[in-house]
């Protein structure tokens, strides 16, 4: 068997080894059953705890309160990017309904703009730059928007909250947490609505955690589709329709993983530990590396950095012998150049490691 | 390792043994890659070969015209249920726009249930008992509607088309092929569109194939949702966001199994094989079983039968035994009681020779 990558890509990114085995051992014969997990139906009792576990095990982790339901989805957060003002437009006091909207970078720049099908976006602050977050203090809230959408962790900008953001009583808050999703403790109790994609932190391509407080499922708009329905998702406990089986299989594997390495405190101290790594080099590296982000906004999960003023042929040498050395996706999305070293929770300290051996190496030598 | 069971189900269902080995084998490591298929990027060469794959395979079994794309979507088919009217509507030529649909079983009434949030339905034939599929001849379609709603197969009611039916000229033929998919040809030229969820004929949950006509893509209504867009999903070659890779990878295994066992005429020889097994029984057990459905329209797919005039007390036992037996998932449908064994393309003529043993033992003790 080949040695195994050193994985830094964005999404879909690395799973824990233990996990991948775990899958693998099981997926001709799941749990002595004479199935694969691949054929069992969704309406099976087997599929039912699958499911019932993940949900169990989200709650745990993410200690969300008895008033807020978890629904797994189709559709990724781009779904979600639309179902959420079909889903919650109603709340608006303004005619046409508004909603505030956060752009800290492409990501919250993306829901932004599918939002504007639906509603009446306000762009409560904007820095085109995307390397800071305007203080909470200067957003041009309202309360007659229906909520205001944050992107917690911008994986392309490598923006990051550090905390939740303190807003006026009577604010729906909504953060899209699917790059930072289990990193860190979340107070889920501040947000309206808060939704992930799994691909990052949490399993694989396929599946969509939506976690809503109770009293604003119902207040969708009538030609919401039925899949992107809170009311029907919730009222058929996210058997609306056949769910990718297979991926919140994954999510229960990797939820339990999580678990049995300390929660989300292990998470978050590898999360200080690994990013620190890296950006420490940056910092020291006398502007042979630079980040494009302020310091008190840099993302733990996603670290954008340039070479030597963005020197591109620089950076494809040092992609091509990251890459030799086994080092691979470590190249930065295409709408902003340079490196990026994506350090979710699969990534051991001792491939961030790795890494920060190589560019403190890379450096030297050139 | 367990023996394998005999399983009916109607969906996710049997997966070919090879396609299971297969994927087993590589899961932790894709193709010498030192990468699980679960953790490659879906914009790596990786995978743009399997998608690419996956489409020219589709593309060559189904014998699709070159005027025709191929679509990877999310959503099932209950999202296509919605993505259809909403990408469509502006065909009709009416205010407000309207769609003809007909009602055959309980897959059509939904497809229509939901269309009615964005279309005006206009049901061209029904027969409530689904026995039977009323003569083309005595549809009320409409040149005006945006287009004409079929489903190739009811899943639940056991009712299935043997040929696309015939329609006047300018009819926009949309049918929804979920669980006959690749199990006979089909003549596509003939349709504006066709739709069809994986997890039954050709993979696992999580992924929904579009085949459409190349010119009827961009007439969409601008409130469509991004990921049922078929603008956006083209443009982006099925990546507009991030799919599930692994159930792209499993069409293509099932894909690839299918070319090497004959193509669509072998599997269409074997249906025609296996469901015959079991209406012969049923149609020579002197009533013991009856099938509600009248002969010249019977699925060969999915196959509902009543024991001994719904005695549901005979049908437990015969769930029992069979169970016993290691043949699972008979249980008919909530809606519809009795017992339903689903002949997808994976399940072995000496599989379906099993039951129908069993089936004549069952009568001749019962």
């Amino acid at each position: 068997m080949t040695a195994r990558k050193l994985n830094f890509g964005a999404g879909p990114a690395k799973l824990p080894e233990s996990v991948l085995e775990h899958a693998q051992k099981e997926l001709f014969d799941f749990n002595g059953l004479g199935l694969s997990v691949l054929e069992i139906s969704h309406r099976s009792p087997e599929f039912k705890k699958i499911i019932g576990d993940a949900g169990t095990l989200l709650r745990e982790l993410l200690s969300i309160p008895d008033n807020y339901e978890v629904l797994f989805m189709h559709g990724g957060g781009s779904g979600q990017f639309a179902a959420i003002p079909l889903n919650l437009r109603s709340l608006s006091t303004t005619t046409p309904p508004s909603a505030d909207y956060l752009i800290t970078g492409a990501w919250s720049q993306k829901a932004a703009k599918e939002a504007e099908k639906y509603i009446h976006v306000n762009k409560v602050s904007s820095c085109s730059s995307h390397d800071t977050i305007p203080p909470a203090s200067e957003w041009k809230t309202s309360t007659e928007a229906a909520y205001l959408w944050y992107c917690a962790n911008e994986t392309i900008h490598g923006v990051e909250f550090k905390d939740t953001p303190e807003v006026p009583e009577g604010v729906n808050l909504v953060a899209d947490i699917s790059s930072n999703i289990l990193s860190s403790p979340i107070d889920v109790a501040k947000h309206a609505a808060i939704i992930a994609g799994t691909q990052k932190n949490l399993g694989i391509g396929g599946l969509t955690i939506v976690i809503i407080r109770r009293d604003l499922i119902g207040r969708h708009d009538p030609q919401t589709p039925g899949i992107l329905n809170y009311a029907d998702i919730h009222k058929n406990e996210s058997l609306y329709n056949t769910p990718c089986v297979f991926a919140v299989y994954i999510t229960k594997l990797v939820l339990e993983w999580i678990k049995n390495n300390g929660g989300l405190e292990e998470m978050s101290n590898d999360a200080e530990y690994k990013s620190s790594l890296i950006y420490d080099i940056i910092d020291h590296s006398n502007g042979f590396y630079t980040s494009p982000v302020q310091k008190s906004v840099r993302s733990r999960m996603n670290i954008p950095f340039r070479i030597k003023g963005n020197d591109e042929k620089l950076e494809e040498k040092f992609l091509a012998e990251a890459k030799a050395k086994g080092m691979i996706a470590l190249k930065g999305h295409r709408s902003v150049g340079g490196i990026r070293a994506s350090l979710y929770n699969a990534i051991t300290k001792k491939e961030a490691e790795t890494l920060a051996s190589f560019m403190k190496e890379f450096q030297s030598k050139n």
